[in-house]
């Protein structure tokens, strides 16, 4: 067995993945990151450690004219010399917005509906330390507080992304990266030189326009004068940092748990904090800063659906209302929607039409 | 009032510093941070906005022979013309091992004499965002969980630094950064300019041999491109990460002072799970990852007076003799250090000799 597929299968044994019985949908763009991880799954399905039926799955974004369509043909011609099913999709991204963020969800789409068809138990992306590493300082970059700087997760619990269409119901369906938490992006190509496999070169990952590339290119590059692992560093501190945010979404969830303080409690019945449209200020008063605005972010995002267009001046704006003096004053967010400080209580409240 | 002093009143407000009849040191080394400081003190206290006692203080590292005793004559000519007592340092600073770091203790430490000799209540520094910003970029290419990344505090609440000599007690002297939270570089250069007033520029400060000069010269400019307002971006997440780690020190606080679960606390009497010797595995087993992480880097910290050269493969193992079903194994630690696995408690034992 060669040392990749070892490190790949000691990986899907932590992850608790199964080894029979189930199907997994694999997510193949034609990059060695992708290629290496079909030929790994393709040794390890082939030595019988991992009885599991896999279906690759590629999606044209039709981006990049002839030469998308041409890996599409490579992945197709792979995986029939690998004697792996596969599903193909095809669509044209919208440019409009953010060409990225319109790409990645049009391919999840696909991806979801691949594994809805196949009656699938998961899906298998390839993503590696690199990825996450690169992820992190795209989200520093950015602006992030601990809830965006952990990066992505080796196993995803299903969340509004895959839902079941038109049902409402979350389909199950794990997303899983099982090259996440060990593999630099120089393994998966030298594991494809070793299986004397080729892969694709996305020109789109050379054009320096994206941020994503010139992290890539640039960035990391000269942050390795500082730090020659920092890959392996960068991966393993948004690792950290997921930890602790886990811990504090847990510890959140049992203060919300709690009954409330004040007298209305038993008017309003057992309501928990995150259902309310109130929240009672004492409450929020008596919390440690970090933990009354991860309370409010979550109160907000339940109201609204998100927090789209809400930054650190309304925060701060909040802030200040839970703790001046004056009763009846307001915060007024964008859309039309207001949180009003009255009786104690901060209350949304959305302005009619 | 020049906003560079309005707005540093409002923060010494807002850090719920004192207006009138205490005494501050002034950490002066002659750079545009620290002379804008001193100015706009200057003119607060001409103004009588700020009725305090200030004592600037430089230190002279010694490092650069002629160029740092012409720093020492600059500030000293400087608080002559302002009319602010002086308290000068002088000490040649050892070059083996980590310079800065050696610089930044002896610094300190006269810093903190000097603060006991005129029975201060504070010591001021100039540190600014940039700071803040190059703090947070040193700790996360160095390697850094969530205590790491949080940077520096407006306002430190005293800790061993400050110790009165001999005596073990803590002085009460506190460190504050009133520029920390609001001013970047160019505003201290800019209120320079305004008032007409020199600064002294450090050689050291070009040298790219210091990783802190390559991060402000080097790097920040080239995440400028991702981010123009880089700095406040990462001041502000190290601001989100610090509160988000203080809330986190305190659970751990409430963790350790809950009585033990186990059959023993009868016979060891209520100490709480930071004094002992032995930590109780159960406990420990129930709890987050992170949280279990933190519990035992407190209680590690407790045992051998810090941190040092335990890393990340330490934990690991710690991490899995905690789970193991075996009894009695061990993880060695460096310096003849053992953590012993025995009778549902995980004990902290020293080899003799």
């Amino acid at each position: 067995m060669h040392t990749f597929s070892r490190k790949l299968l000691t990986e899907w044994r932590k992850l608790e993945q199964p080894f029979a019985d189930k199907t997994f949908v694999v997510a193949v763009s034609g990059g060695a990151d992708s290629v290496g991880l079909l030929l790994a799954l393709h040794e390890l399905r082939k030595l019988k450690k991992l009885n599991l039926r896999f279906v690759a799955a590629h999606f044209n974004h039709d981006l990049r004219g002839d030469e998308s369509d041409a890996d599409a043909e490579f992945v197709k011609s792979l995986t029939v010399k690998l004697d792996f099913e596969l599903a193909l999709g095809k669509k044209k991204v919208a440019s409009a917005g953010n060409l990225e963020q319109n790409a990645r969800n049009a391919r999840y789409d696909f991806l979801s509906e691949t594994a809805e068809n196949v009656h699938a138990d998961g899906i298998l992306t390839a993503h590696t330390l690199n990825d996450q590493a690169e992820t992190f300082l795209h989200n520093l970059m950015r602006g992030s507080g601990l809830q965006g700087l952990g990066g992505m997760k080796p196993v995803t619990i299903p969340d509004s992304r895959f839902q079941i269409p038109d049902s409402g119901e979350q389909s199950g369906i794990r997303l899983v990266r099982p090259l996440l938490n060990w593999a630099m992006r120089e393994d998966t190509e030298n594991y494809c030189h070793l299986r004397g496999v080729e892969f694709r070169r996305d020109s789109m990952n050379e054009d320096l326009k994206f941020n994503r590339v010139r992290i890539r290119k640039i960035l990391l590059p000269m942050l390795q004068d500082f730090n020659p692992k920092i890959i392996e560093t960068l991966a393993q501190t948004a690792t950290l940092l997921r930890e602790e945010n886990e811990f504090l979404d847990a510890e959140m969830r049992k203060i919300n748990e709690k009954p409330q303080s004040t007298e209305e409690t038993k008017n309003k019945g057992q309501r928990t904090k995150d259902e309310q449209e109130s929240l009672p200020l004492k409450d929020l008063r008596d919390l440690f800063p970090s933990m009354r605005k991860r309370i409010l972010r979550d109160w907000l995002k339940r109201r609204r659906g998100d927090l789209r267009s809400l930054d650190a001046k309304h925060f701060a704006a909040i802030e200040n209302l839970i703790f001046s003096r004056k009763s009846g004053k307001t915060v007024e967010l964008p859309n039309g929607e207001i949180l009003l400080k009255n009786d104690g209580h901060l209350t949304f409240m959305k302005r009619e039409g």
